[in-house]
């Protein structure tokens, strides 16, 4: 049984408008200082033994992520 | 300068019905092993030396997570 991360990001060149909104709402509580804010999803699975590092590729590649627009890493830990 | 990333999760009473939804679709990629799926989200904040720890709080609990049902989580990196 193992705990696996899957994070997806809008690819650098892709506008991420829920982060420039994140930028523009930082004015309104007094936070000067952050130079970028990029939003994406973050994706905890539970999987057993069975499910192998190809499963994960194709899980986070065809279900979670858009693979046109956003890029995808996978974390595996125990 | 330094990388931030805010980790932006359910709580784990709240239900998620989007990562219900990765469930039920694994079986159209025919992959089973996976006992649970939860979606939250990630941001990755590029912040200055000024950006105190008080100050990633305030950002993370006010403007990235509803903490009435979500948890969120701040590491830092340079």
């Amino acid at each position: 049984m193992a705990r696996v991360v899957v994070n997806v990001m809008p690819k650098a060149e892709i506008l991420d408008p829920q982060g420039k909104a994140v930028i523009r709402a930082l004015g309104r509580i007094n936070v000067s200082g952050v130079s970028d804010v990029r939003q994406g999803k973050r994706f905890e699975l539970e999987v057993d033994d069975s499910v192998s590092r190809a499963d994960l590729e194709n899980i986070a590649s065809t279900l979670l992520a858009n693979t046109v627009i956003e890029d995808y890493e996978i974390e595996v830990s125990e």
